[in-house]
C-alpha cells in the first residue's frame, strides 16, 4: 500500500511536470470549457502534414465543435452535443470512424462506438457494425431504447434496422487509400503487435458539459487497420475508452485501445480524481504518462469535469483536438507544443 | 470533493456493518485463500432447493476448486489454477456457462468469458461465441496467442479454430430445460428490464492467488435468459465482471450485468484499495452494498488479494459459491447466513 501512495505522489509530480499537454484553459478569470473533441492521437508531425492536409482537419474539428456548441446554446443536454459532434467526424472521410475507417485484414469497415451520461450512469455501446451510418447514433439509442448496455455484431444491426436508423451499404464506409494502405500493409506484413501505425489512428470523441451541470461522453472508431475481423478495442468499452461520472468527468480515449482495455484509462482517471483526490489534469497526466507509459502504450484522453475544466493529455507526437468555451471561443490544436 | 470523502467515509462503515456476507476467512492465524469460486448469485433460498440439487451444486463447487488447487499445489500459475476451475463449471450442465447456458430470444446459446493476469495487466476476453466448447480456453487463447484482447462472434470462432480448440455444435450447449425456460418466458413476455430472473444466473468465475505471489481471475458465462441476441454484459468486459492486479486483488462478478458495466465494478473495487486504502474486503463491500445496491442493481463478486484474504460479496438471496485455502481445506456455502 505504501507503494501505492508513493506511486501516486509521483503521479502527481509527473502530471505537474508535464502540463505543457495538458490543456491551459482554466486561470480563475476565463470561461469555462463545454465541449472537448478529438480525432485521434499518433505520429502526426508538421513534417508529415501539408498545409491543405491541415486545414481541413481543422475545418472538420471546427466543424463539430460548432455543432455540438449550437446544440449546448439552444439549451441541449450534453449528450445531444456530444452526438452532434461525434456525428460531424464520423461523417467526415478524414477521421477512423464512419466514412475513413481504416480496414480489417478482410478488407471490411467494423465499426464501434459508445456513450455514456454522467448524470445517470446510463451507457450504451455497439461494436463490430458493419451497416450502420452513424454508430454513435446506435449506440445513443441502445443506452436509451433498449434494456442492455452493449450490443455486438448482427445482433446490433438488427435492433438498428428496428429503430429505423439509417442503413449503408459497407462500401460506404470504405475509401480507395484505406483499401491502398491495407494493400502495402499487408504485403510488409501485417505485424504481430497492434501498433499505433501512421495510418491507424483517427478515433474520435467528445466529451460535453451542459448548462444543468451534466457531463457526458462518446467515443467512434473504426478500430485499428489490419485488425483482425471480430476484434474490439476500447472505443466501445465503458470504463477503458468512454465513461462520464458526474461525480468526476467525462473522458473520452483513444490510442492503443488493447492497452486502454487492460488499464480500465477511463475508468482509472474518475477514480483517481475521486479517491485520490487529484484535479481533472492531473488525474488524466497521471493515467497517460504514469500507467499508460509505465506499460509501453500510447494514444491520449480528452477530459472535462464539472466546473468546465479541461485536460487534452497524449503521449504521442500529436493528437487531433479542440475545445470550445462557454462563450463560444474554438481552439484547434494539433501538435504537441 | 468532500462528499466523495464522505461516501467513502459511509461505505467503509457500511463494509463493517455488513461483514456476515464478508468472508470471514483471514484472522491472523489461519491459512491464506488460494483460490476462489463463484457459480452465480440471485435468488437462491433454501425453500427454493430440493437436497439433491444442493449437493450438485455443492459437489460441483468441490470439484472446481479441488481442480484448481491441484494445479497450485504442482506449482502452476494462478492462470492455470483459474482456468482449470472454470472449466469444471462450463462443463457442468448446472450453470449459466459453456454447457447449460441461458438461451438468447432466438433459442441459441452465446458465451461470454474473460481472463486476466494480475502480473502482467494482460487480458482476454471473447463475446457472442456460439461454437466453442470452452470459452475460457478461448480467452486465454487471445490473451496469450493474439496481439488484441477481445474477439467477438464470427471472428472469435475463427481464431479457436485456428487455435485448434475444441467445437462443439450449438446444441451442446442446449439442456431441454433451459428451452422450457425461454418457452415459458416468452409467454409471460419477457419483460423490458434486464432483471436477474429466478433461472437467469449461474455467470461462472474464479479467482487464485499461485506460489509466485501472482493473481489472476476468469469469468464465464451464458448472459442473460431471453436476452437480444447480440447482447454483452459484464462478463467478457475487463474492469466490470473481471479485473486482476497484482497491486490490489482479483475480481470476478455475476449479476446484473449492465449495472456492473456502468459501474465498472470489478475496476472500482481495485481502485478502492489503490487509491482509498480499503482492504478487499471493505472494497468490495463498498462497491457492492454501496454502489451497485445504490444503482438499483443485484449480483456479487468474489474478490482476492494477493495477502490471500478474500471477500465474497452479494446483495441478492445467496451466491454459489467456495474457497479452498493454501492446505486445501474447502468451505462451499450458497445461502445468505
Amino acid at each position: 500500500m505504501r507503494a501505492f501512495k508513493l506511486l501516486i505522489a509521483g503521479m502527481l509530480l509527473l502530471s505537474i511536470s508535464t502540463t505543457s499537454d495538458a490543456l491551459r484553459a482554466a486561470p480563475a478569470d476565463t470561461a469555462r470549457v463545454v465541449l472537448v473533441v478529438h480525432g485521434g492521437a499518433g505520429t502526426i508531425t508538421r513534417d508529415r502534414m501539408t498545409p491543405e492536409r491541415e486545414q481541413q482537419y481543422r475545418a472538420a474539428l471546427r466543424e463539430a465543435l460548432e455543432a455540438g456548441y449550437r446544440v449546448l446554446q439552444e439549451g441541449g443536454t450534453s449528450l445531444d452535443a456530444v452526438v452532434a459532434a461525434i456525428r460531424i467526424l464520423e461523417d467526415s472521410p478524414l477521421f477512423n470512424a464512419g466514412r475513413g475507417a481504416v480496414l480489417t485484414s478482410e478488407g471490411t469497415a467494423e465499426l464501434d462506438a459508445s456513450i455514456m451520461d454522467g448524470r445517470t450512469l446510463q451507457a450504451g455501446a455497439v461494436a463490430g457494425v458493419k451497416t450502420v451510418k452513424n454508430p454513435i447514433l446506435l449506440a445513443r439509442r441502445v443506452m436509451e431504447a433498449s434494456p442492455h448496455v452493449m450490443l455486438i455484431g448482427r445482433g446490433a444491426e438488427t435492433f438498428a434496422q428496428e429503430q429505423g436508423l439509417e442503413l449503408v451499404p459497407n462500401e460506404y464506409f470504405i475509401l480507395p487509400e484505406r483499401r491502398e494502405q491495407l494493400r502495402r500493409m499487408k504485403e510488409r506484413g501485417m505485424g504481430a503487435v497492434p501498433e499505433l501505425q501512421e495510418h491507424a489512428y483517427g478515433t474520435v470523441g467528445a466529451v460535453a458539459l451542459d448548462r444543468y451541470g451534466n457531463l457526458a461522453a462518446g467515443t467512434s472508431t473504426g478500430g485499428i487497420m489490419g485488425k483482425r475481423f471480430g476484434r474490439v478495442g476500447d472505443s466501445p468499452i465503458i470504463g477503458a475508452g468512454t465513461y462520464a461520472d458526474n461525480a468526476a468527468c467525462a473522458i473520452s480515449a483513444t490510442g492503443q485501445g488493447e492497452y486502454f482495455i487492460r488499464a480500465a484509462i477511463a475508468h482509472e482517471i474518475v477514480a483517481l480524481m475521486k479517491y485520490a483526490g487529484l484535479t481533472v489534469e492531473q488525474a488524466a497526466a497521471a493515467a497517460i504518462h504514469g500507467t499508460l507509459t509505465r506499460m509501453g502504450g500510447t494514444g491520449g484522453v480528452i477530459a472535462l469535469d464539472r466546473n468546465g475544466r479541461a485536460a487534452m493529455v497524449f503521449n504521442t507526437e500529436g493528437m487531433y483536438r479542440g475545445y470550445v468555451d462557454e462563450h463560444g471561443h474554438i481552439t484547434i490544436q494539433i501538435y504537441r507544443d
